[in-house]
């Protein structure tokens, strides 16, 4: 049996739910609620909180509202609001938004990259080398995701050292994290600790964050792998908004919730207040009108106290 | 960081869902549909499978039938089929009916054992201390349920020496295995490992199952943390079926489908076709008319294929 791994003492827990979560909604949830799910999210304890997303409003309507989003973050809750960027012109928008933090967003597939953003991965670099020394430039900092950063859906296994040596470019071009997404959510604790053990020798672990989906229910016991490696920063979403969801009830990002409770039931500290963000969550529920997938939301919402089974 | 853990080449999956998962069933599910079930589950490579329970019908009217199930086990599929039984009655009961293996179930809190089955945890070894004798006199092994291993949903947190104890002395009353059953979901990869450690000086880890509940999200942790302390037998149950459901979508027990996909994912074999349970269970969806929890049966129920997503 092996020595019981040591894990961080504490952890950042990046909350991408108003983005990430809300850009996939059927129907644009009005500026109003969004504002008042942030500002709870902010209340909530969570410092780093992607807001919204300077996007074409032709390609994704649901975040049109990003000014307005921007302009009313709650400014006196201490949390760091960043957006995603997919170029020059976002950038523009979100620094003139005031915005402190942008993201910018590729993958480590070719084919994945070409399809969701149109471009080859080497274009989207020179892309976003030009957006994040112009946002460095203006004092901002960047974050980086790196998509179908195990497996693309187009064409499977991805190999570790490309994520590497993109990581490793992306960091010299100026981003100071990169978010290593499971973007279909089918990535297993093992290729979690082989990725890490590759990327390591270009980049400091604590550069690293993880963005995993719960796809396939691996990924608590990725973010688990990810503690033992040494990993500081997870990304999640409030009630498990967003992601790939396939059908009712199945998840697609891992919910803030879920590995709130991971976390602090191992004596890892967040600074986040679990239930104020599952009662984040619940109100949104009733504005989106349906159930979202985080596990702690169904304890919550039943009512009825547990009684024992066999 | 850490060395990449070695985990088992190989495990053993042990099928729950025809007792732990039917005996929830609001309403009985007709024998027929147990029988193809269990039969489906049997061709899908699944090698120990709990059918059902000898317990008293007026206690739990869905395993009522058990001895018309029992008598219609599919024998050809190389099976070893189990039933729980909860005194000498319901072990007259099982030996009749010919199964070879038998499952007792006692807790490692003294609140929950004695609301679960009325008896002090003493009380319940010295019953089971009698059923085990006779069981093994007649050339039939037993599996004994540890329930609460970690948390009592009265009592709180167990004491791991409590669990260690209570483990040795039930495989020294003549069982050969030791189901570890975190009964309310909430155990996190830390005490699974911390458990571990103590129980694994009174008792081989060879003879030691994990029973996971997912009610808290951290199922799939669990099970990664058992296998790099080296357990090699885990519970789980078909689509997801039973344990401590909250809610429509809240999981309890652990889906077979799930733990297959994990498991097969990082190399570990099982022997069993993850299709096919999911068949299995999709089948039995229709019988039940309403989802099971299984994240791959999210997957699968939904014939789109995938989008990529941001």
């Amino acid at each position: 049996m092996h020595p019981e791994p040591s894990l961080p003492a504490r952890v950042t827990v990046v909350e991408v739910g108003p983005r990430d979560g809300l850009q996939n909604e059927a129907h644009p949830v009005p500026a109003s609620d969004k504002i008042e799910f942030i500002r709870r999210l902010a209340e909530a304890g969570l410092r780093q909180i992607e807001a919204t997303s300077f996007v074409s409003p032709k390609r994704i309507p649901q975040l049109a509202d990003a000014e307005q989003v921007a302009a009313a973050l709650p400014a006196a809750t201490g949390a760091l609001y960043s957006a995603l960027v997919p170029n020059m012109q976002g950038l523009a928008r979100a620094l003139n938004a005031g915005l402190r933090r942008v993201a910018v967003f590729t993958a480590a597939s070719e084919t994945f990259t070409h399809k969701n953003i149109g471009m080859s991965i080497e274009e989207s670099l020179r892309t976003f080398g030009e957006v994040i020394t112009e946002t460095r430039r203006q004092g901002v900092s960047v974050r980086a995701y790196v998509s179908t950063a195990w497996i693309c859906p187009y064409e499977g296994d991805v190999r570790p050292e490309c994520v590497r040596d993109l990581a490793r470019r992306l960091l010299d071009l100026g981003a100071d994290e990169i978010s290593l997404g499971d973007t279909i959510g089918a990535a297993a604790p093992r290729e979690v600790l082989r990725l890490l053990a590759v990327v390591r020798h270009a980049v400091s672990l604590d550069r690293i964050a993880l963005h995993f989906h719960d796809t396939y229910g691996t990924a608590a016991a990725n973010v688990y792998a990810g503690l033992t490696a040494g990993v500081t920063v997870f990304d999640s979403s409030a009630g498990g908004l967003g992601g790939c969801p396939y059908a009712p009830g199945a998840s697609g990002n891992l919910a803030t919730e879920d590995l709130l409770y991971l976390l602090h039931r191992m004596g890892v500290e967040t600074g986040v207040s679990l239930e104020r963000v599952a009662a984040a969550s619940l109100a949104l529920e009733r504005v989106l009108g349906r159930p979202l997938p985080s596990r702690q939301l169904a304890r919550l919402r039943s009512q009825t106290p547990q009684t024992p089974a066999s």
